[in-house]
């Protein structure tokens, strides 16, 4: 049972990191278990087809980056630091910088967000998928809006709807993302702060600072 | 020869239909034949792969894409109307809507932008196709980068770098545009305007009007 479950790892591993490359459709099942070094039939085993395949690879990168999201923007922080919900904000999208880095010095190519890729290859084409990436990117900015709104309350932005001011910064996020992967540079992404503030009415720097920054500079690393 | 080239626009159509609506790896050659109503050796005689074939819908694309942006963007606009450029970005995004809203109409799903779909499912794998992606989405920025300058020049917003405003006014745009196929809904897409204006510190309609409005209305239509 340990070797079974250990090829079930393998498995999830090798198609993650092949869907992240290649996306979903341009996967055979062989190719899969080739990659994960586990014989064909163990995949009938553990997942009942490519499509279970493919939700079982969102919800474990999911369990993984809800993880991070909530350490990053929770306000109940170990470590007590980072109070202010927009320095809170910084870190998630420093931290998104960072991880398409590595990504990349891993693999060569910057692989995008696994949900914004999966979005547009499988949405239109996959009910389920469809339906289990529309409940991860609630909660994702059900997880911004409450920072926002936090942020609010403080009088350090001027949105009015913290909801969809939460769905433009993800979405400036994915599309930044995007353009990270377009060009396999993520250098586009140093201007994700600058552009939360300036989608959110934002004042951390005061008013007059924020604005003159807005879109104007690209700093890696935020 | 006419029919043969009859034969060539058929395919392509094909293609950009069910490229659409299902991503290209997911597609065979001879689905998109039988979907064209041609016999599938018509294929090789116009198109050396499949490769070739997704990179002549891109160019079918954009050759009306292009158009259609510079019908909208430029100054020197036939009808004389929307010479202000902040009018001319806003129609913009209203046609983006208004053209995903009959995408829907016609065939019961939002498509989302070809060239985002094809950036997140094959700029990694085809370099031929990132390559091509990569100058459409650099002719879209310095499409929204002109109308910025103007602006600027009107001293209708505030930023200090009009390229990497306008970058991330296009990644506004291809992140609205992911949740609108996500959702299958383009209401999203009516936030963009606002967005616009934020990213762009603008104040077409008056500072603190904007700065109130700023993503907190959804209104479709813009």
């Amino acid at each position: 049972m340990g070797r079974t479950s250990d090829a079930r790892v393998k498995i999830l591993s090798a198609a993650q990191s092949l869907i992240g490359l290649r996306g979903y459709s341009a996967l055979g099942v062989a190719e899969i278990c080739k990659a994960a070094g586990v014989p064909k039939g163990s995949f009938y085993y553990f997942f009942e087809s490519k499509e279970a395949l493919a939700l079982a690879v969102i919800d474990e990168h999911w369990t993984g980056q809800q993880r991070t999201w909530e350490r990053i923007l929770s306000a109940d922080t170990d470590s007590g630091a980072d109070a202010d919900p927009l320095d809170r904000l910084r870190r998630l999208f420093e931290e998104t910088e960072a991880g398409q880095l590595a990504g990349q010095e891993g693999c060569g190519s910057v692989s995008g967000c696994l949900f914004g890729n999966l979005t547009l290859e499988m949405s239109n084409q996959t009910e389920s998928v469809r339906a289990r990436l529309q409940e991860i990117f609630e909660a994702q900015v059900e997880m911004v809006d409450a920072v926002i709104a936090e942020a609010l309350a403080r009088q350090e932005v001027t949105v009015t709807d913290t909801r969809e001011a939460a769905r433009s910064v993800v979405a400036q996020l994915e599309g930044q993302v995007l353009f990270a992967k377009l060009y396999n540079n993520t250098r586009h992404l140093g201007s994700l702060w600058t552009n939360c503030l300036a989608l959110l009415g934002g004042r951390a720097t005061g008013e007059a600072t924020v604005r003159e920054a807005t879109v104007g500079e690209v700093t890696v690393g935020g």
